[in-house]
């Protein structure tokens, strides 16, 4: 049994699925209070005063497109550029254009990061692409339908690289915290967890599956030590609304943010309400770097 | 047929269950696009820049207690005292002492306005205490569950007192406009929403039956012309979210909150998780005043 | 403090919101572990073998259509009809039609009762309304969106008339025994607590808001004493649906049904998706009375 | 692009996240209104008059649990046995025997197979286990973590062997059936699909997690072709509400059923709330069989 560094965890939420023993054993081990720094290099850390964010279109659908987000980035001081080339879909059948660069992205995404001298962040989907993925990424992103794909965990885990694990939009704090286990188990300790929105009944908008759980944020840090980060983008699924919730999430305390953006959000191969467009993203940020200097933080 | 405020809520809530006749009316006199302000006198208003506060403890417990309270909201700078006299509890089995200061209480708070120059806001249950409560308080608020009590809905609009309108907690914004149109149409605009948080399935604590959900405030910005305040108080249950959550509701665009304090939370006679000391109190409101001024408003 | 009548409820469900002395009270006076029956005379009785159906539309829309109604429900041998006369609505813009009726139905309801030896299940929602709907009523029927409005329930409850309360679709079994418990501490035992569909993340249809909890049946059964009844037609919105719930509320337990129905469907004044034509529901109740006798019991 | 079996999905759950040319196409293949039968041999037919029954522990615990387990259901007539020998848990603790037997679990269930003539059905966690699993199971399960996990979809699908797809506890119907469609479109007809209970506010105790949706059996049988099966032992957590959950989903028209029954459930190395024991078992099946004839159904 390898060494677990979730703080206290069996006391809040009583793993009900383990022997007593084990129960035992996770509590003499869960001693550290000490919150958990995620350093990803070149000054870019999370769980400290800095919050990161990571920017991006959604799919990497074409090399001029992230070459024109790149740029952006960099005009606004943000460090880590996204962009998935493999992506799960809730359907079968991705758009022709959308499955054609999904061999090409990694490429492109290389060519992007040696340019800009940004980190990447892209997610693994399956065990078959771990190599490729990380040959490209500085983290693994593990997306919400993976959440509980524990071979996948562990392989990726395995890897030593930072990890981002999105809560599933169904998952409880207990499940999340339980998949997290799986990665500490490992022995790899950079973990980063991301609330995305999760399903409430009622949402708000026919296109708005999910609402972000803003509370997870401080719940996370009440009973963990790892640095949480939000993604209002996927959690609203609606660009009006990312604005609010990216500042509110910062306000709440969160240690990252994920926002999704695209020159012509229309266009975008999936989701294509969900983006800002380049205008949108610069206001967002200037605005948020006034909130978390408010904070005593510093966003970029 | 009176007139109706809500900007354009047909189209996008469409109303099934009233006839197409109706429909085509709602819409026609739903034209009005301006925000609605609501002003309760001496400076305190709601729906523009400033962000007006609501504190208190839950229940008026006793006399010196809301002088103790009071005198914390002066030094804030803080005009709005809350305290309910009569109050709806789950279980029909209140404290003693809490019932027999029930028929005090409004006294209480008539010294204290008196005194302090502070605005009320008591809870308005049943028709029958509507007197007595309109004599005392500057606000009335209807709760979670009496959201769609109907006519208690009606009779209190027909005062033309302001109302703030708290969410149910299992309601749908549908549900919530629909019972905030109860009260438009009997022509009474002087209209505060509230969002207290929501059941959701996967609540974070043993006793945290609530979340605050934070996008209702974009949400409802978008389809409706009235200012929308938080309570996240009510929505965590515990107290140490609250800084949290407050603080995310200023930056999502709340045009008010409502935050529960006591001088002493664990004798609170209900909900004794949930208040703010005063040392607690007066560090949010520093805090919270900070984040404001980072978006241009101003917490009093 | 009187009496209370549910069944080891504290232990359970804890009521944190109670002092512990209260508690300890409840606790001694929680004794009785015997199933509570429901007699409304003539034979028709809640909480023993039979299981009484209560059938009818949504609104007293017309004489007419209630005397319709009435002849299906005697061909079927079924004793209670349902009709309101008095019924909330989301919106406040009622057809003109139905708001007419509303002041007549409570008449046409006499009639009704007297011709066909029928019992009368209606809504009462507003405190002004009892005294009308006392003198037609067999039993009062508490709907959803008044579940905590606890000065109707106290009034309710001390007509000593038996009470259909139908739990909150938002609304947790400890709110609903909470409600509950403000009828019981009047000293009315004829209590009858009904499950109406829950909103739940994920609606099946664009128009279908709730879904049936059908787990609620064995669980209110664990815990309390009281009939319950299953009400499929507001739970799924959904005509087609209907059938396939009604026959699981049977055989999952329940001690009775409210089924809607009405001759013209899709001419309803309210929810025109919901009530099922007569030949549906006599091809219904058929079926029903099968899945009964398969269980030991009797549809009536 | 394959063929599409899902009757008229894209009308009713429309998919945005696809282009419209996609949709198009799917709507032209999606022309098949016949009930789709999934068929296992030796007269084990899903999607018929007959409801087949697979029951079994959780885990594969011992070669003695199973022989013990084997007998009940040859006694009942029941001709599938579950038992998983990979299985997935939320937190990476597992007891010592669960893990040892792992590795023997599928040897056991060989044996059992040959030496008691039944089905077995059991759980694909990874795709490194495909081809053992594959060795042993007559129908391959897809749990409720791996719903959307693609590639493990995918390659079970290119097995041809029947699958159960259980859906996430946090997923839509459209989640779910989009899921199904990935297996559909690798031509792999034998798909059936599983309701085990999702999460909802308000569990109803405080081990209970998820609460049975019954309202899917009907809904999923209005939009796709394919057998829908309950697992009410997943979904109440709780063994004495099973009974009720079981002979509800019959009456709500399943076309079969999982129950996790043991011999000792308090000794069950997972979730011991949840299976039944023997006698109880017994008592269930027999009571089960007079539902499903009183609907005209058989039970086996």
């Amino acid at each position: 049994m390898k060494k677990i560094f979730v703080k206290s965890l069996s006391n809040k939420y009583p793993t009900k699925d383990i022997t007593l023993d084990d129960r035992k054993n996770k509590l003499k081990l869960s001693t550290s209070n000490k919150k958990i720094v995620v350093d990803i290099g070149d000054g870019v850390v999370f769980g400290k005063k800095n919050i990161p964010v990571i920017a991006g279109p959604n799919g990497v659908e074409s090399k001029n497109l992230m070459h024109k987000v790149a740029k952006i980035l960099k005009k606004n001081d943000i460090k880590i550029i996204r962009g998935h080339a493999y992506k799960p879909l809730t359907f079968p059948y991705r758009s022709k254009k959308y499955n054609e660069t999904q061999d090409l992205g990694m490429n492109w995404m290389d060519e992007i990061k040696k340019q800009y001298k940004l980190k990447v962040v892209t997610e693994l989907t399956e065990i078959k692409f771990l190599d490729r993925v990380c040959q490209t990424a500085d983290i693994l992103q593990i997306g919400s339908r993976n959440m509980q794909n524990l071979e996948l965990l562990k392989e990726a885990a395995q890897t030593n690289y930072p990890i981002i694990l999105k809560r599933h939009f169904g998952a409880s704090l207990r499940d999340l915290l339980g998949a997290a286990e799986h990665i500490l188990v490992e022995g790899n300790k950079k973990l980063i967890l991301c609330e995305r929105g999760v399903s409430i009944p009622h949402t708000h908008r026919e296109t708005s599956r999910f609402a972000l759980d803003i509370q997870a944020i401080p719940a996370l840090k009440e009973i963990c030590n790892y640095p949480i980060i939000s993604d209002p983008s996927h959690a609203s699924f609606w660009a009006p609304w990312v604005p609010s919730l990216t500042m509110a999430s910062i306000a709440a305390g969160c240690d990252g943010l994920i926002i999704e953006m695209h020159p012509h959000p229309a266009k975008s191969a999936v989701d294509p309400l969900q983006p800002l467009d380049f205008k949108q993203f610069n206001q967002l940020i200037t605005k948020s770097k006034k909130v978390a200097k408010a904070i005593n933080r510093k966003l970029r």
